[in-house]
């Protein structure tokens, strides 16, 4: 690496850890002893440039991501990371389960059920729902 | 229908007008003749249901459903509806080229690249960009 | 809720339960305590509204469920609760086990394979075949 | 080929013909002076094996294909294919309208309602609904 | 099954063997008992037919596999089967794994990921790279 | 930019002309006056970065991007590109038109099929095959 893709690779790293925190950088630390390559390219494509162009909140960034991952079904860890990352970024609880109930319009009651449960797990983990001492 | 289905339908519509403006009961007009349950649908849950819920911000719907329809890849036209809608309720050309943008992270290039050419289609047609004079 | 709220609520609790039985309800259940709003319109729009429609049977609404979760490939919890609806409403197990290696046309070898042994966890399940006493 | 392929072959053929009639000819007919190996392949695998077998119903079998090709949303000129198909083997604009507008519970609105689009498209040419003299 | 029959299966099956090894054939096995015909489809349509076909080396049609699987994202226990494939033809551990990061590209992020994530199950299975010593 | 980001840039861009050629400049073109961003990443990420990656044989990545765009269906732009980006590199009609009958096997004959015509497209434009005198 050049001095300038240091650059570029440190401004992701810091943005990634604004962002996802503990859970973003242990993606990466997992990847990096058998794919260095991916490792680098996840911090730097989506952190290092993506999420650190102006023009758009972060907020509404993770809004974004939390929707696109909900929809498309196939991305329940990376769906976990952004639940937490929007909390992360300012997102309320409300917030984040408004955005998933929207996705059963656009695609469909499955991908927002399994969303919601997703979301459920990360409340749960964070204190900020209860847990149902009986479900009857 | 009931006096209470009506209200539903009603509020619905109001909804629908507000965010999709005339693209969004030219779907509805277009659909009426053939499937009239699916034409009240559209209107009911999405409308008259979803987007009428408190708690997220109308701004931040349209973001999700542009994130979402991008993403996905396979609602062209709904897009194009879409990226009006975020237009009407308050979103700038940049904050959706933003979302489209960053969407190239989570479902690919040709995701992202599609769901440009269809905002460029739009921000032409309201003259919010103008049409390259020459392609050199 | 209005009483006419209430209505479709009631109507479609009570198609929920002639079609998902005991999985539908836990399904419910277990979102009622953080995502109430999802709970309900789970039971309306698809039970209240869309199963309660006249002009296809059950068990065809079913063989189209089974057909479209078991293609899209990401919902394997709904694939299962729908597997339960199928049998529950009248279909065999080898009119099950049709639409799924059907669905190798149309969706490719992977869905088709997933999808069947989503039916033969359920299969298992319920009784209706027994578990090979030997691989070999 | 051997004696054997020819008959899987012409129970392929045959079948085609019953359930999908001109249109699936054509598909077979533009396919074979390029791709003679896929034509082959799409008249023995679908219909000479999957389409041939018993256990299902072909009025079955139209309706998981039509439910699965609308979910799936990018196969538009199958689903045309396939809605024919439908109305050959037994099925009612009613009972196809149903499937498709079922399919907004599981694969969402923007599936559904691009489904109920192609299916006018087909009602249409064979006079099977009127066009709306006017739109408004 | 005629003779001929007997051969296209012998075919795939030879086939099938030769690419996947055990772990296809314990696929096979587990289908066997409750869903025979696609336990036999299985066998015959992608390696009786299309894996036997002559013009593309079968180390470009694991690639092209482990593509699309990685891609598509719904089929992880196939994309083990297949990165298994691909070492067994003969693809090294750097040029799966490019396959899979050039997958962020197409497919986005999540799916490259999860991609990454299954191909380093396997390659631990079979002693190909090693498992660290520790995260930190 | 600075001096680095314009050799990762400039490297793409002759990577892009190798693999695209004409085509792959003309997408960059369309998008430089609404969404310069955009057009600079895709020449940066995926050929400044990934095509530019030692480890895979260009082949070998022009096979693994077709079967991934032929198999997720609903990128047909991009795959015209990339079935010129494959002849481009030294494929041969054969070995696209087998990775194409491929994914018939995990994406199902829809996705092949409609791979098949965009090939066919690229193949007259080319010259390499003929557009036959009749269909009888």
């Amino acid at each position: 690496m050049t001095s300038n893709d240091t650059e570029r690779f440190q401004r992701g790293l810091k943005k990634l850890k604004e962002i996802d925190g503990q859970a973003g950088e242990n993606v990466i630390q997992s990847l990096k002893h058998f794919a260095p390559g991916l490792a680098r390219y996840t911090i730097e494509y989506p952190f290092g440039d993506v999420y650190s162009r102006p023009g758009l909140d972060l907020k509404f960034r993770e809004i974004a991501t939390v929707a696109a991952l909900t929809a498309m079904g196939h991305a329940a860890p990376q769906l976990k990371v952004h639940i937490n990352a929007a909390l992360n970024v300012g997102c309320s609880v409300t917030e984040i389960m408004e955005v998933i109930i929207q996705m059963s319009v656009y695609a469909g009651f499955p991908a927002a059920l399994n969303g919601a449960f997703t979301a459920e797990e990360v409340f749960l983990e964070r204190g900020l729902i209860e847990k149902p001492t009986s479900k009857s």
